[in-house]
């Protein structure tokens, strides 16, 4: 099949923010597949705030920035609607690294195959990036035994929002830290956790001693800064803290201080850090963990969704204006 | 058989040294032993800094201090020279707490079993406490690879000196660091470090990424203080951290900072602390791994032998006026 489709290639890096110029919009036509090859015919595509980072040059990232003259990089879901590959077969739904376009063509690397019942919005919302990412920081790294508490800081995030969501779902008393009154309130009433703490109240320690009466097993670090130090304090013997992320100090040139490591001795604590290109491997397995969740009604979330191709090029502004409401994604 | 021997008594707890009037001793008489029972004759007593701790009341410690009337308490090697327990037969060895005694009477709980082949005091040098705290932490929990970079701080100390033989045997490059010049060169030049570095040197940091050009995989902390974050800084990625002491922040009120928690995501860094009673149950294993490292040459010890055991009494404080020359013990 030789199918003209839409596709949105990078032409130009963003200075401060992203503008239409940066982008031309195409007509293609797909090839003829290669033993190995499928096609896919994409439904929805993920937008994310590390697109930014993927067209801006010099980065010195886990993943190269995208090529000028190359069809701008996304994830996305899709349906196979050709193959010479036994292990994807047509009517198959997929997921990866797609990009800006109505068809893609695949070789199955980085490419995972999708349970049939998961509707495709929860499947960028829950079983993408941020979904494995907090997946594999609390149940492969952290370990949680029902019964602990954790403590996950960033928890109105997209990644902290489902951190707190699985904890729930596998029996852990579950306290969030963010940054208003009103995602705290979002965290309590409508994801279920235990307590959700304002880290700007002047009552930090004693809120969070309130929240965690018997000490904390498990911190999910997405922020840094004072809660840091807070939780510390609190862990308990053979603790474990997961360390995804130190968004309070990614952009100040002197880092805040750790905390001494004499705690770490007496508590035999474990703190270990994690990016997710080390686990791609376990994907496969995480989508299924997710989904079984998803199907039980134990994680909620929230699709914002675009339609059309184009609407990408304007729309992934959204993300920097706080303008949308939930995970942003563009319906094809 | 009721053989009546030696054994010395806590009667009284120390205020600042240990004298001999904390002690009283006393001949007693073997009993009958129970079903499950073996009686050690004591060959090889321990004499450790940690029994002043275990002389002293209202410690928080990890093991309950001795109590008053009681015979004091140690690590032993002894003979097993009569037995109702088919698990620790007459002729064996074994290794274990047994007391300021020359007869023990055991139900094998703690003790285990030796192997033929290795002297008596490099049991105590190499298969006690220290060689065991070496082994779990940089075997069981840094699991080097061969090839990697180790650096060890408190070198030159009991743990630290067997950590750093062991990780020249597992095929690593071994820095060591420690307080003096002398303490240096015994790494280098007889137990065979790769590199020693002055920690009061005023080229420490210059010293250290000269010894470690490929960078650091494994560290063994025993000291923390600037050397931990200098070397934080030379981490590889997925290294790991093994966390046994902070001894340079013990005596501290107000301890450190520990350095930033950023470099522990971009290297996905692993920090974990251990105590030793977490892991007894791996006792028997270690002392097999670490007698085949003795009997292969790959382990140098150094014993500061005295005779009888009331010589433990005055002998003891050897520990803390620095006169023993090498690991502290009585020959019964």
């Amino acid at each position: 099949m030789n199918i003209e489709y839409t596709a949105i290639k990078l032409v130009k890096r963003p200075e401060t923010v992203i503008t239409p110029d940066l982008f031309e919009v195409v007509k293609l036509t797909t090839p003829e597949l290669k033993d190995g090859e499928f096609l896919i015919k994409q439904t929805h595509m993920s937008l994310d705030p590390a697109m930014k980072g993927w067209m801006s040059a010099d980065r010195d990232s886990y993943i190269p920035p995208v090529e000028l003259g190359d069809v701008m990089r996304s994830g996305g879901v899709g349906e196979i609607v050709e193959s010479k590959n036994s292990d994807f077969t047509v009517g198959a739904r997929v997921q990866g690294l797609t990009g800006w376009a109505e068809y893609v063509v695949s070789n199955g690397q980085g490419m995972n195959l999708l349970p049939e019942n998961v509707p495709t919005e929860a499947v960028l919302c829950v079983l993408a990036l941020p979904g494995m990412t907090a997946y594999q920081g609390l149940m492969n790294i952290g370990k949680p035994k029902s019964g602990e508490t954790l403590v996950v800081s960033g928890a109105a995030g997209s990644v902290g929002s489902m951190v707190g969501q699985i904890g729930k779902a596998e029996g852990l008393t579950v306290i969030g830290t963010a940054g208003t009154n009103e995602k705290c309130a979002w965290l309590v009433d409508e994801l279920g956790f235990d307590a959700a703490i304002n880290y700007n109240s002047d009552n930090l320690q004693a809120e969070l001693n309130a929240a965690a009466p018997n000490g904390i097993d498990l911190y999910f670090e997405n922020t840094g800064g004072p809660v840091q130090h807070l939780v510390f304090e609190l862990m308990n013997a053979h603790g474990r803290i997961m360390v995804c992320g130190m968004i309070s100090d990614y952009n100040t040139l002197t880092p805040s201080a750790g905390p001494n490591w004499i705690p770490i001795i007496k508590k035999r604590l474990t703190i270990q850090g994690f990016t997710m290109p080390d686990h791609y491997d376990k994907i496969p397995g995480m989508i299924q963990a997710m989904s079984k969740y998803l199907m039980e009604g134990k994680i909620k979330y929230r699709a914002h969704t675009l339609h059309g191709l184009e609407s990408a090029i304007e729309g992934i502004n959204l993300l920097f204006t706080g303008g949308n409401t939930g995970k942003l994604m563009v319906a094809l």
